[in-house]
């Protein structure tokens, strides 16, 4: 690759384009965002999940994991070189890895999901916080959750704060955007899906509560919950038995433990 | 209070060290760290936590539940009303509420611990995200953990992200900074207290764990996990059992879910 052009000019247009990728409407009119890290590059690759380009600047050598993440890249069609001071016009991170990538999401929508052999499903009521949409992504790929569901309130889950705290696990969760989330929750529920919801207020102790079935759980916005249409459809309203000082937990903990719970559940 | 003095300068001496404790250094040499909003301040107050002055603006009374808490502070000699310019000046939040607090903290050493009835103790071993931290606060909270120590890699509990994050619970949850926690890790375990350390590989599954008896539970860092130091010590190396993509967790969301498996098991 030494006969490689180096970009080092500001106004390259690729250069233009990722810094447009920092805003969610130039995501979504292109159908492309930013993942950026070796770990993230390489659990790309390892993943097979679309990437349009790879960027990088020799800063990459100088990192741990950065000779091994090259060899892996060096003869990729998709591969470009940048300055590194172009680098960290165009890098997110506080400690530059040198490396950063454009992949292609698929816009799901909930049209397309299949509701295999007793799903447990995720539906997302505007999460606001970057790091708890992350947490949560990363979290229902650890226990297997059969795929996240958010509303338009939701930070833009290709937002690259949230595509970092997934820690790779954007590439492999299917995540689907819902426009009308009643008439699909709806629809679930004719089919036979129990709807439960997280409250902490007149709300069954999920220890009581059956995850076992096919399930979809409702975690609802950081200060103001789950909506109050969505609550009324609520098979069941559940809650984490706490004993302490603390009236409610952090978002991502509070969704982390009922897909523990429900995880239990199902392999027991 | 119509007499009250309203700071309008900058270089004020109260302004002044307000801006200083947005730094380590300075919030370790005075014992005093920052609270703001309307909720952390309510929450401090409802604690009786140490708070030796509160700062509001204008503001605070166009937000929501502001008029009640300054009608509740309106006659309190630690009064101080600032114009809003430099009440933004001062202010760590994006939507700033008009209240801010000085709160004195009491340096915990781990030498004042008291070993309980059967305690259920939380070691962090240099946990950095302030988010994470706050998380775990509030979790710990939440299950009525018996106490947090803190490693000196950890970030500064006091940090005012950590404090945000942990909605309040920081005013409850008792915080012990240590020194040298491998002599303290000794100390613990020859007074029959079991040493748990979060470990990918080679490790229990958390539902065959023994979290009933005294215990204390190490949570390493995001990257890094736990050093090798504390892992030699360890009666138990302790994994959540995960079926899915992901390999590892959000480190507030595991110690949050052990937390859980614990207080499941201490509570049947």
């Amino acid at each position: 690759m030494n006969n490689m052009l180096e970009i080092t000019s500001s106004s390259n247009p690729m250069i233009k384009m990722i810094k447009g990728l920092y805003r969610r409407k130039e995501r979504r009119t292109r159908k492309l965002f930013l993942i950026e890290g070796i770990k993230m590059i390489g659990e790309c690759l390892d993943n097979d999940y679309p990437m349009e380009s790879i960027i990088y600047c020799d800063g990459l050598l100088d990192m741990r994991g950065g000779e091994e993440l090259f060899e892996r890249i060096r003869d990729d069609r998709r591969l470009f070189k940048v300055s590194n001071r172009i680098y960290e016009e165009i890098s997110d991170m506080e400690t530059p890895q040198g490396i950063l990538g454009i992949a292609r999401f698929e816009s799901n929508s909930t049209t397309d999901i299949e509701i295999g052999d007793n799903p447990f499903i995720l539906l997302l009521d505007r999460v606001q916080d970057p790091g708890n949409m992350g947490a949560i992504i990363r979290t229902s790929d650890a226990f297997g959750i059969d795929g996240i569901i958010v509303t338009n309130g939701c930070v833009d889950t290709y937002n690259p704060k949230v595509v970092r705290a997934t820690m790779g696990s954007i590439f492999r969760v299917p995540i689907y955007g819902v426009q009308n989330e009643i008439e699909l929750i709806n629809m679930f529920k004719d089919e036979g899906m129990a709807l439960y919801v997280t409250a902490l207020e007149g709300s069954m102790d999920i220890r009581e509560v059956n995850f076992i079935r096919s399930c979809m759980l409702v975690i609802g916005n950081e200060s103001s919950g789950v909506s109050r249409g969505i609550m009324e459809l609520a098979d069941n309203r559940v809650k984490i038995p706490m004993s302490g000082g603390a009236e409610s937990l952090n978002v991502a903990v509070a969704s982390s433990i009922i897909m523990y719970e429900g995880m239990r559940q199902r392999v027991q």
